[in-house]
């Protein structure tokens, strides 16, 4: 696998005339070598692959890490590449320049004086957009992770509760079924609170007439789901529920446009497209979805402004919502694997109306 | 408090000779304005101050922000901070190299033509090492919600159990006690796994004879608390014993020693002497604490490379561990409050080797 990918890497690298990448986004290095700890860079050239990193590290790079030489150092990740000669025979360097920081910037320049850089940012972000069979397997088993959580919380979910409680129970189910975390920070928005499209989890209780928004995901080894539903507790107002349906006809149509070789923003513009003929449009303030893997958003992003042309094998979110100061919110949210010829929906949870 | 830390920010930007300071990272952002979604930039002017995120944060930023201008923006933060001209008058901005990419530095530079730009990493933190009452307060109560996650614990873990049930059982308890969140991803590591001081949680299941690490942490109003303790499952061998007496007394050394006016790395140099002085030398490969706050990890860094001077007000870790590769590790971490002639333990939990 790993060599597969830096196999992959090195043509990237050829066609962006580039002798060596230095790889610091950490999902990255997650993806090309396996290893999965919090401080690291990957250098590879043409003919070597080092990963680098510190001693607490030690063990688990050990156990991790396959087809990199494993610098594990003290000199800082970048004094450390440079001490065992990185970059040696390297003319032009590209580095990644979304995730590299200014300061890391300028001490590669320092450490490497004979090497010119070149900001060289999605090389490795354009490889691990495309999922392998084994990638798709893991998020669509998170994804089927997260549909027995929502299944979990339906059975418990009641007046009286406040948000954080639910968001507990979901974490404690979401492990115990199976995930190794949560994939992010759950979001419970109960009420007027839903109107606010990351609410973090309060103290407020549901109530009867609220809707509740329960947004939450999964990880297998690594790769992430993401998932939304919005559900009523009790009677809820006439206007929440129009924007219900109105979400659920915008989720339907963009899954049913979905499919790779389409533009990201012509398919963000099917979902938005519904919303604004359902009069609702001014209340969907986000983009449809965004890309999914070893990052809980990844690309491509799916929105207005977008140039990305998707890709059979692309797993995006398509999660259209509609927030209403004062009032609420819905959103209802999905991953979905490309192909030529349409999606395949990884998650299985139903998209009508749940009222308890 | 929004106006205090804004007022002193400008005194630091004077004696840096800056007219501005583009505040990009996060937990900075939330210091000074009381923002605390996931994207926002700061600008801050001897005579104005700007806080710009996307139309998702509308709402939750105009609960949260006092004493900026919000901008709610559409072109990338960058762009709209431009388009609003929210470095007009300015000749010499600093922007923070330690957390702003290399692309943001490009578009910083291209929107900006006329400014100057200067790296000054470490302004904001500097402020938000020394703690006020309220945040003491809020770290303190985020440790005593971390030593009742403990006393939980304590009750329920048994042989059998995987780490990833205990994990589960610490976040319910620490959202259940009153956490907004867990400050960090639990380590839960048993047996020879307690060996990789950053172990993930596995399925890995207790067993007679092992040492437990847990190390989890809470979160009062984004401060966060971070304790590690190690237990003892039924007879643990000898050799783990000893080491758990190692670092206990390393503990207490550090703590007995620590104040502010202190050298950092003359604290660290406490802690890795008594250990050395055990025998056990070799086996603590990581820095002795580090500054906590809405960071988990700040400055202060208590390391042996460390340059820093501790100063009266600063919370930090004190977390000596040894780890035998093949066999085990031990770790006890604490938070402490600095002061002028000692420090105050924040975490109470005992620090006596339990068997269970």
């Amino acid at each position: 696998m790993s060599r597969e990918r830096v196999a992959a890497l090195r043509s990237g690298m050829k066609e962006h005339a580039l002798d060596a990448l230095v790889v610091s986004s950490l999902a990255n290095i997650r993806y090309l070598t396996g290893f999965s700890g919090s401080n690291a860079l990957a250098v590879v050239t043409a003919g070597k692959a080092f990963l680098i990193t510190d001693s607490r590290y030690a063990l688990q790079s050990a156990e991790e890490v396959r087809g990199f030489r494993r610098i594990i150092g003290r000199r800082g990740l970048l004094g450390d590449a440079a001490a065992r000669g990185a970059l040696r025979g390297c003319r032009t360097a590209g580095f990644e320049s979304d995730s590299l920081t200014y300061a890391q910037y300028r001490s590669l320049r320092k450490l490497f004086s004979g090497v010119r850089f070149k900001p060289a940012p999605g090389i490795v972000e354009a490889l691990a957009r495309i999922k392998d069979p084994q990638e798709v397997a893991d998020i669509a088993e998170a994804a089927a992770i997260s549909d027995r959580v929502f299944s979990g919380v339906l059975g418990l979910l009641r007046p009286g509760m406040t948000e954080r409680e639910i968001a507990s129970e979901i974490s404690r189910l979401n492990v115990g079924l199976g995930s190794e975390s949560d994939a992010f920070d759950i979001i419970v928005a109960s009420g007027p609170r839903g109107a606010l499209p990351h609410a973090r989890p309060t103290d407020r209780r549901i109530r009867k007439g609220d809707f509740v928004l329960l947004d939450f995901g999964s990880t297998i080894r690594g790769y992430c789901s993401d998932m939304t539903r919005t559900l009523a507790v009790g009677n809820a107002p006439r206007r929440l529920r129009e924007a219900y349906r109105a979400v659920r006809e915008a989720n339907e149509s963009a899954v049913a446009a979905a499919r790779g070789g389409m533009k990201a923003r012509d398919l963000d513009a099917v979902a938005r497209g519904s919303i604004r003929r359902s009069g609702f449009g001014r209340y969907f303030v986000h983009s449809l979805g965004h890309g999914i893997g070893l990052r809980v958003h990844e690309s491509p992003r799916v929105s207005p402004l977008s140039r990305e042309v998707m890709e059979s094998g692309n797993v995006i979110t398509i999660e259209p919502g509609i927030y209403i100061p004062g009032s609420g919110g819905v959103r209802i949210e999905d991953d979905v694997l490309l192909g030529p010829g349409g999606c395949r929906i990884l998650t299985k949870s139903p998209r009508e109306l749940i009222v308890l």
